[in-house]
């Protein structure tokens, strides 16, 4: 039986959506709950992961907010519905970046 | 100067974001408002990028809900906001199948 997640025509999104989820399990797994990040975890992933994109938001405040909602709901744990919401937030800071970018870029 | 999303060295996770934001505007810019999705656009990008998960996904009925949800709130627009939670939902709905598809193999 073939992986339900290993699709060989997998689209565009369906290879975005494996890699949020190959991303987290990357890390959850390295110490307690492997379903879950704990703060060690979730701080190797961001700095690993995020780097250029916490480096350069131009929205820092946002990003910030991100951080500390995260970190006041959870019990030192993260698990990956928290986590997509993260990363999700991130993205549409990303995309408003990127919009904002190209306006610029068009009225030169 | 080169353009902030298209770094040569992203991470995984900073390419599932950039994948997430270049399939929406790969539909988003093809008829109206070129940074929402019609009606019409959100339904090509859904049956394109979504046919294997959308096709398989055992909960049935959260895909339903998510699916309803969307319909009820927006006016004939979906946005990028939108779009990433209802690709989150997704994600969280594969994770969720993906354990349950691991524990399954763990106890055979």
């Amino acid at each position: 039986m073939s992986h339900p997640l290993k699709k060989e025509n997998a689209s565009t999104l369906e290879n975005a959506m494996q890699l949020m989820i190959q991303t987290f399990h990357q890390y959850s797994g390295n110490e307690g709950d492997k379903y879950t990040l704990s703060r060690a975890e979730l701080k190797e992933l961001l700095t690993t992961e995020l780097g250029n994109y916490l480096g350069n938001a131009q929205d820092k405040e946002a990003v910030d907010k991100v951080m500390n909602d995260l970190d006041s709901n959870n019990d030192g744990e993260v698990d990956f519905t928290e986590f997509v919401i993260l990363v999700g937030a991130l993205t549409v800071a990303c995309n408003d970046f990127f919009l904002e970018f190209n306006e610029k870029g068009e009225k030169k």
